[in-house]
């Protein structure tokens, strides 16, 4: 292929489940579609690069003129339930199963002592301000359920405990070893509705 | 989601092999790294358009600098052999089997009435030309196995008969219902090796 393909087929590989051989097949039909697919791709980047920021608070997906976000913000929700996720594409994944609607902290990943991550990494300090200020009453840690997660979930339980909050976590009921934003929302409804106090 | 990452979701949605819910993955990741892997994605996207053309020759990828391409003008192929291919990655595929190697015709789709896609529709009409004018012996229909393929490889063999050209097709050894791009190189080379006369 031609360098500037490579390049292409490159940063696509870059992104979540794309292999090199998906990222070749998506490079020349975005060479071949210059006018439509490609450009309108640009422009759509172009786009969430200009507008799309994170929350100052929960850490979530917001627009530019909306921080803190609209979750965060919403008066309609149960105040007193704090889901702790990973990902901001877990916070979608649990908006969609509709069940309890409540406020969000997302983490920004694990600890992992493989990848070098360790509390400093994760959004914790702000949590800790967040349990002071607002007031919660059950932390549901909405974590996946391998080992790097049971160990984030494990630390999170021991920062918070002796602070009078109910912290529970997700039923198992997830296929263990994966995340929080595979799962279908049947499965993930229930084990919001089967969870657990640690 | 945030409207510019729906929007952006339905851009990539629009890659070859990439449904809504991988899509929507990939926005997220792509807004969490605004100046990483979003920004060098649109600068690899931006070089494609502005430098990658197809081959005005045999229809396959290039650099607008090179036409006609790097392989229409080397002189050390085959020149008698031309593999008749749907689409640009079926050039890239067959390449990488490193068997016979000689010059290419990419129709750019197959024959399909459901789709509205007529012969005017192929590049058949610069087929033609070059066959006129280059010195083919062996005109090799590297087509896919599916019906659309199957009533494209007749209808060029139609055109192509009366020509003093042998005109050949893959073996069957693909696996019937997929296209040429998506076969791994070792299936691919057995089906160029045992081509059979139409």
């Amino acid at each position: 292929m031609q360098a500037p393909l490579e390049r292409l087929s490159r940063a696509l590989s870059k992104l979540p489940g794309i292999g090199r051989k998906t990222a070749d097949r998506m490079a020349l039909k975005l060479a071949y579609h210059r006018d439509g697919i490609l450009r309108d791709l640009v422009a759509a980047l172009n786009e969430v690069s200009a507008t799309v920021r994170s929350c100052s608070r929960c850490g979530a997906v917001t627009v530019v003129d909306a921080d803190p976000c609209r979750i965060c913000t919403d008066t309609s929700r149960d105040g007193s339930i704090l889901y702790v996720v990973e990902d901001p594409s877990d916070v979608v994944a649990i908006e969609n199963t509709g069940v309890i609607r409540g406020r969000y902290h997302v983490l920004m990943g694990k600890l992992s002592p493989m990848d070098a991550k360790g509390p400093w990494d994760l959004r914790l300090e702000r949590l800790l301000k967040r349990i002071d200020e607002e007031k919660f009453g059950e932390v549901i840690l909405a974590l996946g359920t391998d080992m790097a997660s049971d160990t984030t979930a494990n630390f999170i339980h021991e920062l918070l405990k002796d602070r009078g909050l109910k912290v529970t976590r997700l039923a198992l009921g997830l296929p263990v070893g994966s995340g929080i934003a595979y799962s279908d929302p049947v499965t993930l409804e229930r084990a919001i509705g089967g969870r657990q106090a640690m």
